[in-house]
């Protein structure tokens, strides 16, 4: 049995502010809990509904319809911007707001063996419930980093690692030469990459519409960009 | 003004059986109800915050965060499963569940100039307020038709087009010679393509992960696979 203050404090995780205050997020799903369990990643604990009841499970739970099993997992210390290794590939999000789409980022990033994600300060946090769900298991994979973009770019730059993003105005990424490694940036849905991280972009690409001329769609879903953009970068 | 009796049937547009009765779904935001006025669909009303005051609207709108521009917009009669042009690329969605992965791959069929979506039965329905918003217009078009799948990919075979679908038997993508035209055929997120539809994609594709020996993740999110599919179908 679970006890009413055990319940509000696994239920407070759903916030930003109690994640940060205790230092813990919440992972639902067998086969999430399992790949919590397989990872490097400290599980503080597991519920199961046929231990502790499907009411009380419904009430930890942040989903609507609850799965059997819930873990309560430490946040990782977020440890410093590690050098990147010869040709490897980054993503940079510039104040991605929508937990889904993240999510769905840090999966897709995973299946393209992409290990590092840096985002901007103001970019959702990966701990919100939607994000792990989204994440399929990504999560314990994948290093999250938040930091001031433009600096952490900007040193980038300095030492010759060439910096993408994905803009209107870009150039034809089927026709463009890519590199093996780097950086490549992608901005918000609503306003797209940020005036201070573009002017960092020294390689901008565009993914043209077919026909050419355009159907009437004027962007892309921003997971569905970076997909796009990741698999031209590993195919080659 | 709006009556009790308007709000309260506005309201049950977000439910299925209500729409499917009054024939009616509703369209939010200045931008999306801009594209149904733009558009060939019938609009039945547009109510804004300006008219008719917060509060009705918070209670008509299906968002969290309601937008200050609501429409009724009629649901178009589904027609018949035209007969594809040369060379035209269709998708077919298989027991589609989810509103978000729905409406982003409309969204991404219009961007790839795909005018044709064919879908089972059981895919969640398109007027669902989630999918209508995901889409970003796209909705207004791109045709959507529900119809008996193996039956109708049976013909379209019997007619000589290709059917492809992605499977983690199949062939790699990038490595594939793809036909200008066909079908691509994709399954559920939680059990892929159903045995009868598999039984008639005669092309079956693969997205190899990076490395190919694989990170970890098993499978890519279908919206984001069907991209990365389109994509690589229009890029040559």
């Amino acid at each position: 049995m679970l006890s009413k203050n055990e319940i509000k404090r696994i239920k407070s995780l759903s916030q930003k502010k109690f994640r940060d205050e205790e230092g813990l997020f919440i992972v639902e799903g067998e086969k999430m809990v399992a790949e919590a369990l397989a990872s490097d990643f400290e599980v503080e604990a597991v519920y199961r509904t046929s231990e502790i009841g499907e009411e009380a499970m419904g009430r930890i739970s942040a989903l609507s319809s609850p799965s059997p099993a819930l873990a309560v997992v430490r946040i990782p210390a977020s440890g410093g911007i590690p050098a990147p290794a010869e040709d490897e590939l980054l993503l940079a999000l510039d104040s991605l707001r929508d937990p889904g789409n993240v999510g769905t980022i840090i999966r897709l990033a995973d299946w393209f063996g992409i290990r590092t994600i840096l985002a901007s300060p103001d970019t959702v946090d990966i701990y919100n419930p939607k994000v792990v769900q989204a994440t399929m298991g990504a999560i314990f994979r994948v290093r999250f980093i938040y930091c001031d973009l433009p600096a952490t770019l900007s040193a980038m730059r300095g030492r010759g690692i060439p910096v993408y993003g994905t803009f209107l105005e870009g150039d034809d990424i089927y026709k463009s030469s890519l590199t093996k490694g780097g950086v490549i940036v992608m901005g918000s849905e609503s306003n797209g990459i940020g005036q201070d991280v573009a002017a960092l972009v020294d390689r901008k690409l565009y993914i043209p519409p077919f026909p050419p001329e355009g159907t009437g769609s004027e962007s892309l879903n921003v997971a569905i960009a970076t997909a796009i953009t990741c698999s031209e970068f590993r195919r080659r």
